[in-house]
């Protein structure tokens, strides 16, 4: 089946915005079997209704993005009505609902708002957990004067359209287009760069006939995407597996934090942070995944030297003689962080950021992270990370998360054996 | 004059790769008066065909993107010269550099690569300095018998997109396109809603001829943007200020935590943040402006309650009596925070983020935000975020940051006007 998308919003057009939909519904679909074969982008004017024209009669899934806001210039709603010759009627139960919405939040009610309760004559209503624009979903030939593929309208911000396009969008395609015949496996790795990656992978993975192979990466991780039939990817699993290992901290859509929650839950233990040159991007990291106050202790975000002091007990003299971005004091973080927060772990980061305040013998980019654990068995690493303030923060951070997670396993196998040779 | 843009490239259609060529493109041309009115992206099939016949009718200059490498799948140049009824020809000049650059990396040569020296009989060479294919340009009607637009094609690396964009495609466009007429101004907004934004402006804006007004909304963050001529935009500036004034945190890119930083910096004030809901998302926003540590001394992630005691000293018994998100708890975090600190500033977060822990009287996204100041002029105030927990951190986290520039300014004029009054 052919889809097309469209993407609205003059925002785009003029640069303000990058569009992240083309990549996010490519990837969504292809499980499905589905690609986009054209996508277009056009300006908050009558230019939709124009495109609408032109792709209507081109494609069998058509998605529509952005524009279904309450200011003026959000038209598409009305564009796609008009173009499909569709009634707009008012859907009493969405008007009270966006209405108890605003409510809720003390915010006045406005005259544009009650537009995003109209709805073309025969659409689906799809809700929207995250805003106050609902998406549509419009049969093919919904109109049967008018011939129209499958037509989903969906809201512009990311945050709005991803997690509706999870739970709505793909239920209705998967009832819509037969079933696929590629599977798709994803691995998450981290501690290891691209290209190191491929070295160890591609070429044997790419001999396997039929199958399709995909890198992404991000700072801090690499993402392996291996698509084909399901004999062609259990071959493929196994020589990606026995080749990366250790360094694959998910095969699901699951961020690094995530694991490390789940990993600490399951072994009922607790971490804290003390944050330098991270500057709580761990502790927002982790917070950021439900459930992480069972874990997470107490973040230390220690930027200034003299909070090291006040807030982790660090001894003025040690930072003095070694330097605040030194092995001593990122020990002494850890260590301490471990000591008032009362936890099984902590993490401490220390480093250079950027863009000024590096040296000869300290450049910017170095960075020093710790662990502190239990076992008293200390984990000190120097790393050298030279790129821009937030992608520096975003390695460090990772690394950080990174060491936690192998050591969680480390100390998990370790127990385990034990257990083993004492029963 | 009106301008388009064809991606090509199979890649960007599967969400392998983001494209990034329409907002460098778009920013480049606006000086000039240019916009982009039209962006398609298609796959490297005959669509590129199709969608140049399309468009070459509807628009006085079009670049096209990607498709001018080596490999079997780079077909642009073939169908730009057929689309054209050029014919191409290798040009001899542009062989023997691609021979010297290859030679130069100890590549071996193959065949395709000489099809990156064919050339459309009357383009102009666009030399490539970052990679092996030139760029084209054709000038308009170059072919009398096919009416077309001034056309671009360039390489689709962005590394070797941009240089050659600013070194040669600029000035070549200075050269067709009248003087430009439009000027754009952006207002980034906090602390108010996108419709309450629109009910204060939109139609007293609207009402000046020639105006184009757009919004962008963002959690917690509104941005308004208008374009016009320079007389009418004098015009809506005055009324945009007059309506949102102290609203407006910037009429640049800057983000808020930029803007608070510059503001403590220019006052030679400090800051430090307590957070039990935000979880760290105000010290790593804060953190990630390069000069922050001028500014920003501790940041206390006191998650769970023992380590709102053990950090901050707060009273259990505050705690037990009211709860840990209450507004007696959310005064003595920001309270301690700015005496363990030693800062002019201390805010802080405590809420329920969510999705569980919520009750009847405090129900998912309550969260009181408290700023603490030199003058002992503490603000609390109660807010309500019933969003997914990411989005309720970001809200919190910015309605936080907006409290601490307002207060900021407050005082700064404050002091300005106690100055005048003794002076």
């Amino acid at each position: 089946m052919r889809a097309a998308l469209i993407n609205t919003g003059t925002e785009l057009l003029l640069g303000d915005v990058q569009d992240a939909h083309l990549a996010f519904i490519a990837r969504e679909i292809f499980p499905l079997g589905l690609r986009i074969e054209e996508r277009r982008t056009v300006p908050d004017t009558d230019a939709i209704r124009r495109t609408l024209a032109e792709l209507l009669p081109r494609c069998e899934i058509l998605f529509v993005t952005g524009g279904l806001g309450p200011t003026g210039d959000d038209i598409t709603r009305e564009m796609v009505a008009d173009v499909l010759g569709l009634e707009l009627r008012q859907d009493p139960e969405l008007l009270s609902s966006l209405r108890q919405r605003l409510q809720l939040r003390g915010i006045k009610w406005a005259a544009g708002i009650a537009r995003q309760a109209d709805v073309p004559a025969g659409a689906q209503v799809l809700s929207n957990e995250n805003g106050s624009a609902p998406g549509l979903y419009l049969k093919a030939n919904i109109n049967p004067r008018t011939p129209s593929p499958h037509l989903f309208v969906l809201p512009g911000p990311p945050r709005e359209l991803q997690p509706m396009f999870r739970k709505f969008v793909t239920p209705i395609l998967r009832s819509i287009v037969p079933s696929p015949a590629l599977e798709k496996r994803i691995y998450k790795i981290a501690g290891i760069g691209e290209s190191v990656v491929e070295e160890a992978i591609g070429e044997k993975v790419l001999a396997i006939p039929g199958i399709e192979l995909g890198y992404c990466a991000r700072p801090g991780e690499v993402e392996v995407r291996i698509l084909g039939e399901a004999q062609a990817i259990e071959q493929a699993d196994g020589i990606v597996r026995s080749a990366l290992g250790p360094s694959i901290f998910s095969t699901s859509e699951e961020t690094l934090e995530e694991v490390v929650v789940k990993l600490l839950t399951n072994y009922n233990q607790t971490f804290a942070s003390a944050e330098s040159c991270t500057g709580g991007l761990i502790a927002n990291r982790i917070t950021n995944v439900p459930g992480a106050s069972r874990v997470f202790v107490a973040g230390y975000v220690c930027y200034a030297n003299q909070a090291k002091t006040d807030m982790l007990n660090i001894d003025p003299k040690l930072i003095e003689t070694h330097g605040a971005v030194s092995e001593p004091v990122a020990r002494a973080l850890a260590e301490d962080a471990r000591a008032c927060a009362r936890s099984d772990y902590a993490l401490s980061t220390t480093g250079i950021a950027g863009p000024t305040g590096g040296s000869p013998e300290k450049p910017v980019g170095t960075v020093y992270i710790a662990l502190a654990s239990a076992d008293s068995d200390m984990i000190v690493k120097k790393f050298f990370f030279p790129t821009d303030r937030e992608t520096f923060k975003q390695l460090a951070a990772q690394t950080a998360l990174d060491l936690l997670r192998r050591k969680i396993l480390k100390s998990a196998a370790r127990h385990s054996e034990r257990s083993r040779v004492t029963s």
